[in-house]
């Protein structure tokens, strides 16, 4: 089986209003590379978030760099020194936000797509249309990682494109079935674009060749990159390590739901004896245990709340 | 700028003991796809991590997936009923430690490469022996992420890689310098295999062609996937934010450094006043404010300790 990516050069400055397909359409047309020339049925194209919100008119003063982190930020993940990672309206996790202050003008930076599902749908449209082609478009841009060094590209819009390849019911050549498997194949095409994309500017489109079968039919847009976004309060790393420490024992009830739904009574009572080594019961949904001060905050993290019972005991309920 | 990849069909079962470029030079050999034949200077070669661990006899009964669980995991990161996320013993922070029941034998489990880096060399020195070329070589494995749903191919083990393409000190067709832009290409390339090469078997090799800027000279097997792994305590997300709730109120020694080392004294004093509304006083290094019993946990997840002070106060000190 057999990928091509091609990123063509010579695209010009990206400037408010300009329109992104006729630039990929020009720019495939005056490529000297052997594969340019336009587009196929089944291309999967990618652009970086920087133009689309460039010719959205996303650019801002650098000036108001921190007011826009402001409105850009729906709460404060992580934050260690000048570094915070927030999740973001969009519901993305990223450093500052996903504002941007490279391949601009300086004294400028750049904001995220308003919509980045809806701008890759545009976009799909109008290749459609001038150029008579059913592609999927992505949009993609740079973020870094828990755990890991560095960053790799990431979609963070898509349109027309089965953005998780569903593996789920599918049997191994072994027959094994393929139980978790999702993979993330929009994030896997923007992370294939960066190698030929660059982060130096000048080639902000690349176009993939050779998975027409992650295209979806004319007029389907698919779930697009949203469907990528865990929610909130649904995988286990809302806060980072430090921040649900500070979170769970300040306790302010807008904090709960990065902590997830209430967890199981056994879950909440395997780390009551961790903490405290002192072991509860649980009678109606309702866990009961001698009282200690940790539980508040201990409770708090799994969704619980801790109040005084009767002879000293401490009484545990779902928030 | 254009990228091709190929992953070669016809690969046959991988079992202990096989040589792997052999096999991979054979598959290319016989491959009817225009872009296969032979390798070619600056490839980069990817594969699985399955088949290098079944050709390293990595394979193991399912009746020992507890046991050898235990043997792959250093510490748990986050659990929630039956998943557990753990840092294993190669400092990758995945479900089951990575040991996978896919594309094996039923009743069989895989585990890791022992030393992924070192299977990367040896194949990449087997490869220039056989073939004549300089090639890279990534051992690739899937893997979960924080915050999104899905997973990504990942780069577990490499030779003859820039693993991160350093921008830093790089500048911009601005003029901006590009001050942490630092691309984990090696991954990128990973997810790039993962499109060609699928979940379903069949095809565990793949090679990108066009990017033989980030192969080294021969003779030089570059830093490894593990410079892809951040340090433990190097990032926010060492636990799971109940994990780290946890663990900060057991305040077991163990425990410390996944939190990182010790918090500057103002980031201390600004959580204090989250949680307590009190402020403290730095001097010499220790920091004191009034006693309270939450601080102790606070101290604990910011790599500090609280102990009760003169009249009523309580004093940190860095751990």
């Amino acid at each position: 089986m057999t990928l091509t990516v091609l990123a063509p050069d010579g695209v010009p400055e990206v400037r408010r209003g300009d329109d992104l397909a006729d630039l990929l359409l020009a720019a495939l047309a005056g490529s000297r590379d052997p594969l340019a020339g336009s587009l196929a049925d089944g291309d999967i194209v990618l652009v970086t978030s920087k133009v689309v919100a460039k010719a959205e008119g996303r650019v801002r003063p650098a000036t108001t760099r921190e007011a826009e982190l402001a409105g850009e930020t729906v709460r404060v993940v992580a934050r260690r020194g000048a570094t915070a990672i927030v999740r973001n309206r969009l519901g993305l996790t990223m450093a500052a936000a996903g504002i941007d202050a490279s391949n601009v003008e300086a004294g400028s930076v750049v904001l995220l797509p308003e919509a980045p599902d809806r701008s890759a749908a545009v976009m799909r449209a109008a290749l459609r249309e001038r150029a008579g082609v059913n592609v999927a478009v992505v949009v993609t841009d740079t973020a870094g990682r828990a755990w890991r060094e560095g960053q790799t590209d990431i979609a963070i819009g898509a349109a027309g494109l089965a953005v998780l390849e569903d593996h789920r019911g599918a049997v191994d050549g072994y027959g094994n079935a393929l139980a978790v498997t999702l993979p993330a194949v929009a994030d896997e095409l923007a992370s294939t674009g960066e190698l030929v994309q660059g982060k130096l500017g000048g080639r902000p489109f690349a176009v993939v060749r050779g998975r027409a079968d992650l295209v979806l039919a004319p007029g389907d847009d698919g779930p697009g990159a949203v469907a990528l976004i865990r929610a909130e309060g649904g995988d286990f790393f809302g806060f980072g390590a430090r921040e649900a420490v500070v979170r769970a024992l300040a306790g302010l009830p807008g904090d709960r739901a990065p902590f997830g739904a209430p967890a199981h009574p056994e879950e909440l009572l395997d780390a009551i004896r961790v903490v405290t080594g002192r072991s509860g019961r649980v009678a109606d949904g309702v866990l009961t245990v001698e009282w200690d001060d940790r539980l508040v905050p201990l409770a708090f993290a799994h969704g619980w709340v801790a109040e005084p019972g009767a002879d000293g005991t401490a009484v545990l309920r779902p928030a």
